[in-house]
């Protein structure tokens, strides 16, 4: 079976004048791609007809699949869906389910139709309406056959990004998956951390040679963090899932103690699952993380049940009076020293009534080094009942990267003693 | 003058099947922007040779400046300077500058320059070389000059970031705006919090519609905040410059109370400054935003000097037994509330010894709300010697929007109180 390519279109000055920041196309081709569709090309183009009509045709003789998003609803004139219709030599009418879900949706809010609104219910007469139940601006699908084979299909999907998600996993995607009979796809992600992508490589490397070749691997590396990718083609869902399974299962013995999760878990939702499953709780104390390690744990719904708060010490006397440090610990060691460090995490601990309390003192930079402790340096510590673990971590002088990675090495501390492994 | 046209390609498999985000392109039509260089599309491809040579016939035929980025460095084969030595009849030849920098760039680190690195000395002979002082992949400027009309530029730059913007700001920027004799183009943002788009453009609308047709203006609003951007285009920086500052003066009053700074400075970093230049100090108490003020206070470097601390207060047991809110205000009017903010604020000022506190209570979500404090309701105070001042807020049911918002809104409420204005 030959591959079915897709072009991505964003339509909008916004994007293209970079006023707004594009996360739709990455969205979309991940989620193609899950389908073994190929994103060929993505582009974005300005609100004109003649821009629009250019990449529609270019298109079109690229690609089997071209995903519109943007240029609909009122404030955009609906250039989208008219230029469309000028493309096919088609004509606006009024789609009936279009007009009820509109109508509805206003008189819901207890708003009047107006003209404009009923506006958004005209769409070209031979595409299949898309019902958006999330906006105003519907989804439209064309087929475009020409002679006997396969057609190509045009899609157009408002650009707001909760709409386009919500039309491409309940109307777009399934109906591709149909249309081009595409072939069953298994994705697993395995989430490892604290391992470089190519020790990692070297360590399941004979595994690797190994996977039968409708089983394919990927490597995702990201902040101290690498996902790897098995991605399973065949034809019986339920014996794709096995076979992959078999592979999870045949490597994570090689790389156990490094994988935290799978799939979309990332840390703070994986470390969240394990203090739940063992009914344990968690506190922090931060210093150059600066209430990070918080916000990544309380993004999480739910968290509640095991995070119970943070003491973001930025100042040292924040540090004494509220964590316990003893002045005299900073004063001979420093700030950014095992002794303090160790002193916030059991500080914490007793303060919150936790099982386990993270800490962290570094210098995050980009100055105020100095040539014992320079930019960068950080420690970390980790506390639980009869012992506390502390780290010493060598950074680089960027702020935000210190931060984010000082962060997620703090927390995998306390997932490897929640592994019970207090010695890597 | 006619307008000067740019199109902006990324050339790489990672980006095109949404592995990594593109952030480059943003950055690029926006730093083109304020040359007056309009971005009419951008396209990704793939690290193919027919695909780029494709996209660049194609961007050829519609724009005057075609940037390019991403495809250089040994693991991507430099498929495209290679590919570039195609498309314009052209042979590979070691750069001396281009060498000597690579060598030096090894040398420097203690590591022999291997062949590989030697290779990336090699650049088309007739391209310009752009010294990367950011890296080992240099940039290539060429000049297709055909006739006697200004020539089409085209531009290969290495897709991290870092290093694109390196070699944006210090070198292609600047020849463009020679190459294309540009005319001077000078931009001034306001920013403001707390007024939505409509309300500020009724405000102002006597002024923008009397400003001269060289100075344009642009809302560009986000989670809470709109700027405004002053755009003039003239000859003389120095005019331009006085010019569109007289225009910032005449609207400022009619504006003033929601105006917190001015180009790049965040509200975070117009907070600390204004701290710092009163001499005062702050202190957090956040229960639904969970750190994430701690978080935007303590990203800017030398936040210490009025940043003293945070306490996250996620639990009860936290906000009674670390910040004194009385267990009898929680029993009697529950967490989210006014009493508990406030008794937050006053807890977190005293315990951290600052001159003003922030604190947060709220119902972050999706889940958690009742009939009387649906999901989003959200509880903010500041407390300053002898004043606390306590608000309500009704946000949406998305945890991260109510989040980031939140914390915009609770340090909008500082901003004020910075000001003297304890009424609005």
């Amino acid at each position: 079976m030959r591959p079915i390519f897709a072009e991505v279109v964003t339509i909008g000055d916004e994007i293209l004048y970079g006023q707004i920041t594009d996360t739709n196309t990455q969205w979309m081709s991940t989620e193609l791609d899950k389908l073994g569709i190929k994103t060929i090309r993505k582009s974005s183009v300005g609100d004109q007809e003649e821009k629009i009509l250019q990449i529609l045709e270019e298109a079109e003789n690229r690609a089997d699949i071209i995903l519109l998003t943007g240029g609909l609803g009122p404030t955009k004139d609906d250039i989208t869906k008219k230029t469309l219709c000028k493309y096919f030599n088609d004509e606006l009418v009024i789609n009936e389910d279009a007009l009820l879900f509109v109508t509805e949706f206003f008189n819901k809010r207890g708003r009047p139709l107006t003209e404009i609104n009923r506006q958004q219910a005209l769409i070209p007469s031979r595409c299949t309406y898309l019902a958006n139940k999330t906006g105003t601006a519907p989804g439209m699908w064309f087929e475009k056959v020409e002679g006997g084979a396969k057609g190509k299909i045009f899609v157009s999907m408002p650009g707001v990004p909760h709409e386009m998600k919500y039309l491409m996993a309940n109307e777009v995607l399934p109906r591709l998956k149909k249309y081009f009979d595409t072939p069953v796809i298994y994705h697993k992600m395995i989430r490892t951390i604290g391992i470089g992508e190519s020790l990692l490589a070297e360590k399941i490397e004979k595994w690797e040679d190994s996977l039968p070749p409708h089983i394919k691997l990927a490597y995702l590396p990201s902040f101290g963090q690498v996902r790897l990718r098995l991605t399973g083609v065949g034809e019986n869902e339920e014996i794709l899932k096995q076979e992959v399974q078999q592979e999870v299962d045949k490597v994570l013995p090689m790389i156990k103690s490094f994988v935290f999760g799978y799939d979309n878990d990332d840390l703070e939702i994986a470390l969240g699952n394990q203090l739940k499953s063992q009914g344990k709780t968690v506190s922090v104390a931060e210093s150059c993380t600066g209430g990070f390690i918080s916000h990544l744990f309380t993004k999480v719904p739910g968290s509640s049940a095991y995070f119970m708060g943070g003491v973001v010490s930025y100042a040292n006397s924040v540090k004494i009076n509220v964590l316990g440090v003893k002045p005299e610990t900073i004063e001979a060691r420093g700030a950014v020293s095992e002794e303090t460090v160790t002193q916030m995490a059991e500080g914490a601990r007793a303060l919150m009534k936790t099982d386990f309390a993270i800490a962290t003192s570094g210098v995050a930079g980009p100055d105020g080094g100095t040539p014992e402790k320079p930019v960068g340096t950080l420690w970390i510590a980790c506390a639980m009942e009869g012992k506390t673990i502390a780290r010493k971590i060598q950074m680089s002088n960027q702020r935000d990267t210190n931060i984010n990675y000082g962060s997620v090495v703090a927390m995998n501390l306390l997932r490897k003693m929640l592994n019970g492994d207090y010695e890597s």
